[in-house]
C-alpha cells in the first residue's frame, strides 16, 4: 500500500530548498500545500495547526532550522550559529506543550555545536540538511515500528475508536495511533474506526476521516459526546491515541478530551492505548502535573467554522490538552515496544 | 426577577391569532420572532429545532393545534373534530423522543373528546385556545416548582454543569434544570455554571449561555470534551440536566453526551440531577430500553456552521438522544419535589 499523501517535505537542496506542507487547516475540502522559506512562516504554521502533531511539529521545526539559516550560508561562522541559535529558541516558542518540538531543536542545535569550527556556514548548513533528513526518516521507521508493536493489539473484524489525529498527518511518516491501525489493515485484518471529530478543532472529523477514507479503511465520524454511546452500545473493542508528552510514570498529555475517553472506556470495560515514539517521553516529569498544558483563544470555540456560536461576552474555557493517568492506560506502544499497565518501573525498564 | 425574553406566545384570540415564537436556530447573533399561523409552520419548527426542549415542545404543539383548525371554525362540526385528529396526529410526527409531544396532543384531543357535541366549531375552537394556554400556564408554574425543590440542593457558591440546554428556552417558563439555577439565584445563592457546547446543534454555547448571560449569570462555555477536565480540576460542583423522557425505573433520555457526563460525574464523585416535569415520565416504559432514539441527519455533524468539516463518502452516526441509567443519577426533580437514588419504587411512590 503506497502512502497517497505526505505531510511534510524538504523540497530541492539547503542552499535553495524550502519546506513544503500540507496546510491542514484546508482539509479536508481544499488540498493546499504551503511552500515555507522563512522561520516566521514554519512557526506560524506550527501555532496556527497547519502542521501539527507532535512528531511532525518536530520535524517541521528541524526544517525550520534550515530555513532560519538559510539565508546567512555566506556570513561568517559565529553570526551563523549565533543565528541559529536563536531561530532555534524562536521556534521552540511556537506552542508550549509538544516535546518533540523541543527535542528535535535541541538535536539540531546540539548536531550543530558538535560539528568543527573550522567548517564554513554553507558547510554547516548542508550539514544540518543531512541531520534534519535523518530526523524526518527516523521518524518515518518510528511510526512503522510503532504500527508494527501496535498492530498485535488488534484482531480482526475489531472497531477502534480514536481522538484527534494521530495519523500520518501527525507525523513524517504513517502516524502513531492510526499506524497501528495501518499496520493490522496490512495484515490482512478488518478494521473499522471510530473517530471523535474532536472539538473545537476538528481534528478527528477533518484529518482522521481524511486519512482513513484515502486509505480505504471504513470510517464513521462521531460527535466526542457520542463516545460514551458506542461504546455503551458495544461497537468499540478497543480505543487508540496519539500522546503529545509522556510522564515518567506513564501519565499522557493528549488533545483535550482524551482524559474522558480513557475514563469512558474504563467505565465500559474497552482497553485504551496510547502510542507514540519516544520522543514524546519526558522522563524529566515524575507525573502528569508537572506537564504544561497550553490555553488557546477562546474564539476556536467561539467563533469556529466563521460563525459566532458563543454570545459575545461569554467566557470560554479552551485547554488544548488534559493528562490521562497511567492508571487508565491499558498500553503504551512505542517503537521498541509495548508497555502493558505503564507505571514508573515498567516506563523506566522500557527505555534501559 | 423579570424574565428578560420568551420562548413562545399564543397572541390574539382564537379566531385571529397565531403562535409566536423565538426561532431558536438563529441565536445568539440574531434575536428573530416567528409567527405560526399554520400546524405547518408549528410542524417545521419543531422538526427544524427553531422551538425544542421537550416542555416547550408540548406547548407549541397545544397551540399548534389551535392553528391547524383556525380555518374550520365555520365549518361543521364533525369536520372541525375530524381535521382536529388529524393535525393532532400530524403534529405527534414532528419528533418521536420527546413524551411531552405526545401528551400535550393527547390532552388536547381528550379535552375536545370531552366537550358537549352541540358546541359549534368556533365555540369548541375557543375553548381549545383556553386548554392551551392551560397547558402554558401550568407549565410556568412547573418550571418555578422544579426550580423550587432543585435549589435547595445547590448551595452558594457551587459550580454547576449542564448539558444541552433545559432553560427557559426549552419550556414556556423558567425551564427545567436551569430553573433550579435560577431559582437558587433568587434566593441568594452565587453560581457559576460551565456550559458544554452540546455538539453538533450547540445549544449549550447557543441558547444556554445566551439565558444564563440575560439573566447576568456567570457562565463559562466549554466544548463537550472539556468535561472530565473541569471535573478533575475540582471546579465542577454537581451535574443538573433534563430530560426527554424517564422510564418507571428512572432511567432518563436526554440529549446525546449527557449519558457519557453522567459517567464521568459518577467517576470523579460529582452529584448528577435530572430536572424534568411529570409529562416527562413515561411509566409505561419498564426501563430505558424501550425508548426510541431520535437517528437525525447526517449533514448536522458533517456540514454544520455552514462548512464541511467531514469529507465528503465519509460515514456519520448521529443519535439525537442517550439513556442515562438511573444508576448513574442522584437525584429527580420534578415539580413535586425531589426523588433520590431512584428506582422502580421511589418513582412509583413520588407519583402516587
Amino acid at each position: 500500500m503506497t502512502v497517497p499523501y505526505f505531510t511534510l517535505q524538504w523540497r530541492g537542496d539547503a542552499a535553495t530548498g524550502a519546506l513544503w506542507l500540507i496546510d491542514q487547516t484546508k482539509l479536508p475540502e481544499a488540498y493546499e500545500e504551503l511552500c515555507c522559506t522563512t522561520a516566521e512562516i514554519v512557526f506560524e504554521a506550527i501555532r496556527s495547526l497547519r502542521v501539527r502533531g507532535a512528531p511532525a511539529i518536530g520535524v517541521a521545526a528541524a526544517y525550520g532550522v534550515l530555513t532560519g539559516t538559510q539565508a546567512l550560508r555566506s556570513s561568517p561562522p559565529d553570526l551563523f550559529r549565533q543565528k541559529l541559535r536563536s531561530v532555534a529558541e524562536y521556534l521552540a516558542s511556537s506552542r508550549p506543550t509538544a516535546v518533540n518540538l523541543f527535542w528535535a531543536l535541541d538535536r539540531m542545535t546540539g548536531f550543530a555545536d558538535r560539528q568543527p569550527s573550522s567548517l564554513t556556514s554553507a558547510e554547516l548548513h548542508d550539514r544540518l540538511l543531512v541531520e534534519a533528513k535523518a530526523i524526518d526518516d527516523e521518524d518515518k521507521a518510528m511510526c512503522l515500528a510503532i504500527g508494527h508493536h501496535g498492530s498485535l493489539l488488534l484482531e480482526d473484524g475489531m472497531s477502534v475508536l480514536t481522538h484527534c489525529n494521530a495519523g500520518g498527518l501527525a507525523t513524517a511518516g504513517d502516524g502513531t495511533a492510526l499506524s497501528v491501525i495501518f499496520a493490522a489493515v496490512r495484515a490482512g485484518k478488518k478494521i473499522h474506526v471510530f473517530a471523535d471529530e474532536t472539538r473545537p478543532l476538528l481534528q478527528g472529523a477533518r484529518l482522521t476521516a481524511w486519512e482513513l477514507m484515502k486509505r480505504q479503511i471504513p470510517v464513521t465520524v462521531i460527535c466526542d459526546n457520542m463516545a460514551a454511546q458506542v461504546m455503551k452500545e458495544g461497537r468499540v473493542h478497543c480505543v487508540v491515541t496519539g500522546a503529545d508528552r509522556i510522564a515518567a510514570n506513564g501519565d499522557a498529555a493528549n488533545k483535550i478530551g482524551t482524559y474522558g475517553v480513557a475514563v469512558l472506556a474504563k467505565y465500559h470495560g474497552v482497553p485504551f492505548y496510547v502510542a507514540a515514539p519516544s520522543s514524546t517521553f519526558d522522563l524529566s516529569l515524575a507525573d502528569g502535573s508537572g506537564i504544561p498544558i497550553e490555553q488557546r483563544k477562546d474564539e476556536e470555540i467561539a467563533e469556529s467554522f466563521g460563525k459566532r456560536t458563543v454570545p459575545r461576552g461569554v467566557s470560554v474555557y479552551n485547554p488544548a490538552f488534559d493528562v490521562t493517568p497511567a492508571s487508565l492506560i491499558d498500553a503504551l506502544i512505542t517503537e521498541k515496544g509495548v508497555v502493558r499497565n505503564p507505571t514508573k518501573e515498567s516506563v523506566a525498564k522500557h527505555f534501559v
